[in-house]
Order: C-alpha cells, then structure tokens, then sequence
C-alpha cells in the first residue's frame, strides 16, 4: 500500500487507472462500442441506431462558485456542458437524469431556480429531465447531470477519424468563457473587500460589467451547439473526427490527434477570437490567444472534415477552418501571425488535482 | 422569495415540486413512458424494448463513514443499490457511467480498491462500466453511479399495477442491513473512545464481530437480486408491480399502494427476519421488527403477484407471502401476531433531509 496522492498523477492519470481497472466488465455488454475515451459512451440499441451517453459531476467551489453564479444560470449551464457532449458525438440528445446533494439548510426556493434554469434549458434541447436523485450534502453543492442521445450508426463521430489532409474547424469564438471568469473573480474580490470592511455591497456596480457581457455570458451560460450538428444533417456532412472544447483548444485538439493517430497544424490568424476577449485579455495583462488555448469551458465544436466539405461549410458565418491534420510526426503545431511554428503538445488544460 | 429551507420540506416533498419544475421537458421527447416517480426512468428505444435507467448519489458522511466501510464494499454497494433497482423493474442492467469527486490528498490506492470493487461486482451481474466523471470535492467522496437496463415493452413491472387480491412478497430477510448498521456505529464508538484516550485500537476485537456478520454483510454488502429477476423469466411470471426496498418495507409497500391506488395488509408472522437480526435488536433493545418496517437499505424486491402465481412460488425458498392487497379505503396495515391490526401509512423510512 503506497501513499502516492491523485495529486501526484493528476486527472489524466487517473481515468488511465480507472480505464484499466474497468475495462474488463466492457466484456459483459456485447453493443459497447466506446467507453472511457471519447465524449460520450457508445452503445448500439438496435441495428441501425446507437445510444450516446454522457455524465458531469460539477462540485462547488470547485467548478462554480455560488457568490458569481446565479442558480437559474449554474442550472442552465449544467445541462448544456451535457449537451454539448452529446452534440461532439455528431448525436442529439434524448434525456437527462438529474441529481443534487445539497445542505439541508438549503432555501427551497433556491433549489427550484436551479431547477426552472435545468428545465427551460432542456425545452430548447428537446431534452426531457426523466429521473434523478436528491441528497443531503453538509459541505457544499453537487450536481450530477447524465443525458443520452442517439444517432444513425453510419453518422456517429468519434475523435478517431481525423486523417492527414483534413481540415481543422472550429464553431464560434474562443477564450471567451475564461476572459469572463477572470472578470466575475475580480468582481467576487470586490465584493469580499466590502465585506471585509463591513461596507455594504453595492450592486449598481454591475452595470459598469456591460463592456464584458459576452464574455460573461459565454462563461455562465454556455450553449451547446445543436445548430451546428443540424447543419452537418442538413448539407449531408459527417466530420472525420469531433470533440466539444471543454478544456480548451491545446488540450482538446491533442485528444483528437492522439486517438487519431495524427498531427495538426493550426494558424493562430485564424483562431477566432472577439474582441471583448482581447480586451479583457489587455486590461489584465493577459495574453488572448492563451484564454483560447488553454481557458476551456467555450463547449464550442472542434472537428474535422474532409477537404471536399470545404465548398459547403465555406458559406457558414459561424465556422472557422483554423489548420489541417498533418501525420503524426509532424506533431501538434501553432504557426504564428510571424510564420514561426511554436510545439503547443504540451500545454494542457487546467487540472484541478495538480499542484 | 421565502427562505423556507429544504429540512421544513423533506426529500419527498422537495422531489414533488422538481417533478412539477422538471414535467414540461418530458413533452419535448416521444417514448419516455415513466419520469420521476419509480425506481427507473423509462425510454421506448424499439418497437420492443424499453430502456429502464436509474441514478444514485452516495455522499460521505451521510451515506457512508470511511471509518467502517472498507472501499472495496463501497465500490460492490454504489453498483448493486443501482442494479437493484433495475431489478425493481424486472430488467437486466447493461452498462453504468460512474462519477467520483474526491479530496485532491486521496491516495491513488484507495480510489483503485473502490474501482476495483465495482468493478468485480459489475462482472457479476454482467453490466459494464463504460463512462464517467473524476473531480475534485474538497471536504467529502461523493460517488454518483448511473445504471441503463433493459426489458421487453410487455414484461416490465411499475410500481403501479397492484390490485386488490394480488399477494404480496418479498425476496430474502428484512431488517438485517439495519441491524447491521447498529453493530458497525457501536464498532465506531469503541474506535474513537480508544482514539479520544490516544490508545491504539485492537483491530482483534474485530473477531468478536463473527456473530453479527450476516447483518454487517447485509449493511457493507447487499446484492442487487437479480436471481429473482431470472426466476421469474423462467417462469413466465411478471409481477403486477414492484419496487426495491431502500427505505424500509413501510414505506416501500405505501409507494406501491400509492402509484397503484390501493391498499394492503401484511402479516407480522410472515415478514422474514434473520434470528440474527432479532438477537442484535435484542441487544439494543430495540425492535427487529422496526428495522425490517422503517430500517431500509435491505435491497430485497417487493411485489405483488396475481394468485394464480402462487404454485410457482410456492417452492422458491427465498420468497415468502407477507399479505395481500386490499382495496384503497382498507388503507396499509400490519396485523400483529396477536391478530391485532395497526395502521403503517405513516411509518415512513429515513429522511436525510427532515429534522
């Protein structure tokens, strides 16, 4: 028995471990075709279709802070990370089982923002909340959202698939949801500074935050891009290979080359980027393209697709071809708006257990 | 906004006003034919077949003590509580996606002694672990398990469908996992004496325990009772309802009569409780049969079976006929060996929430 902390392994380290340990009950179920790995779990429910499924634990103070997020928006937020899961597998998703532990002194009314925020969401997904669980929790918060699509067979999309020669695209902008965390964390300092000096908290203070709304609202209410996957139905497009950027485009675009098999070049010029974000990034003395590399939670789709897609997603306002997947050994390349290729293989996303 | 906290209401009351929140999102998806409200959620996945799914949140401290439960049970447990209630709809799992959060200081050892038991025990009732989640939750382990399952559309069993005549039967013993519990919290008490005096605790006092080990094991490790499932495929039986007992026959049997509109009246003499049981209730001078009524967590299934079915029941060694059901206005009662009859409408089980 060693005493070696997840925190000496981090994230990755231990679904590895986990991923051994399990893998021999794979063997039970004949119709699982994807486990730990990929966005979703894949199981074939008849001859022609499969079930996608997807689950997000999301802890607080850990992955939300109730001081900055409104519940109505965390509700909101957390069945649309789930989504977005479900759309990285090209699927659509069916329903959703909820489960909340909270401390018992907890406001009823709280737990129903929460919960109205999970059901208008769910309308506009055409996800039904089926079941759950509700729990004491004396410590903190926890969420735990599972929801389950499905798809044709032929038109599942792994993060295998991508082959040298494809075009590397992206949906909407990136490193929004990160330049608005910085923002809400500033603005939570604030507000711990009044209280510290026992001031009142003044809330006409937001309204200075209109300069930042996007941002903001990339970070607390995120959208799963369905409009995206019923593009790809209706021009008959199946990407080679899709993931959600959840970690961020470093991290995500590595996941895609390493179950691929592959390499990629990407073009920082065509990283697209708002500039709201490039402002936030300047008034912090940040870097823009960082929040876009490595700030994850955009859950905008990172895909590939064959070079012939090109004519039919060239017209798409909200698109960008930023790279081509290159062999393996090309490695995982950003050419700079100076022609210089810098290695990004090794920057990851952020992991809560290291350090 | 009234600040009415969640304890005034209890777990029932606050799962009522999330199934009121949650209802509308269930007319945006064809084929959920159950939402919240049984053990499963149930979605038509074929002309045929129904998929069954369940979710169970199991927080420290509340649901479980690190202190006397070793991880490789917690593991075996957080898979068969979930299993059972598959079983509860007279399904076969299939495959689990499984969440944890935990302490970035926990040692990776013991988060693979926890896979590992739900590991074996997912081989053992043939379900594969095919997803999941792994985070950081800094005061607590909290262990979110979601189970999908499977039945033809005309063999699964609802908590609704009991009607007046049907017997009443249960699988196995009731009250052990109780009893069980009290054994383990008097173990912890010793513990923390012997710590609380800086003595080191004899881990040979353990032996002792062999007289309570039937009930700890029904506590630390309950099967799911998928035999009984495979039984009645056998015989072609299909129970006109059914539930799992998590939280006490009481209030299991008053689900069952709830969702089917009727009543019931068991037997005292022929609820099946363990002599082991009785001597340890003995012990705490308490009731056995209170922890088989209000106890909880035996994971034994509960249903009702049309009386034509009663041959082939009869020689099943591990079901036993505790009653029958009775029309609505007869309402839920227990006649004791006296031949006395009392109303258990209002025993209801454990309420993390409450008090």
């Amino acid at each position: 028995m060693s005493f070696k902390p997840i925190s000496d392994i981090g994230e990755f380290g231990l679904i590895d471990r986990i991923a051994s340990i399990t893998a021999p009950t794979l063997e039970t179920t004949p119709g699982i075709t994807e486990g730990i790995g990929d966005d979703c779990a894949v199981y074939e429910i008849s001859r022609s279709m499969v079930q996608v499924t997807t689950t997000d634990l999301l802890v607080e103070h850990v992955h939300f802070d109730l001081l900055t997020t409104p519940l109505h928006h965390l509700g909101s937020k957390a069945i649309s990370v789930n989504v977005s899961d479900i759309c990285a597998m090209n699927a659509k998703p069916r329903y959703a089982l909820v489960s909340i532990a909270i401390p018992s002194k907890t406001s009823v009314d709280l737990v129903e923002t929460l919960y109205r925020g999970m059901s208008e969401t769910s309308r506009i997904y055409g996800l039904a909340i089926a079941g759950g669980d509700t729990s004491l929790c004396p410590g903190a918060m926890v969420i735990s959202v599972t929801v389950a699509g499905d798809i044709e067979k032929e038109n599942i999309t792994y993060r295998k698939g991508a082959e040298p020669g494809d075009m590397i695209c992206v949906s909407g902008t990136l490193g929004g949801a990160a330049a608005g965390l910085r923002v809400l964390m500033r603005e939570k300092s604030v507000m711990m500074e009044h209280i510290r000096h026992g001031e009142t908290y003044d809330k006409d203070v937001m309204s200075n935050l209109s300069d930042y709304d996007d941002a903001i609202r990339q970070q607390l209410l995120p959208s799963a891009r369905m409009d995206i996957i019923g593009f790809f139905e209706k021009e008959n497009i199946v990407p080679t290979s899709m993931i959600d950027i959840s970690d961020g485009l470093a991290s995500d675009l590595a996941h895609i080359c390493k179950r691929s098999g592959v390499g990629a070049q990407i073009e920082e010029s065509r990283i697209p980027i708002l500039s709201q974000t490039r402002h936030i990034a300047d008034e912090f003395q940040e870097d823009a393209m960082n929040y876009a590399l490595t700030g994850g939670e955009d859950y905008q789709l990172l895909f590939t697709l064959k070079p012939e897609n090109f004519s039919a997603i060239s017209s798409h306002p909200d698109i960008s071809v930023i790279g081509k997947i290159t062999p393996k050994d090309d490695g995982l390349l950003l050419r700079d708006i100076y022609g210089m290729t810098v290695d990004i293989q090794s920057l990851s996303g952020f992991d809560h257990f290291s350090g």
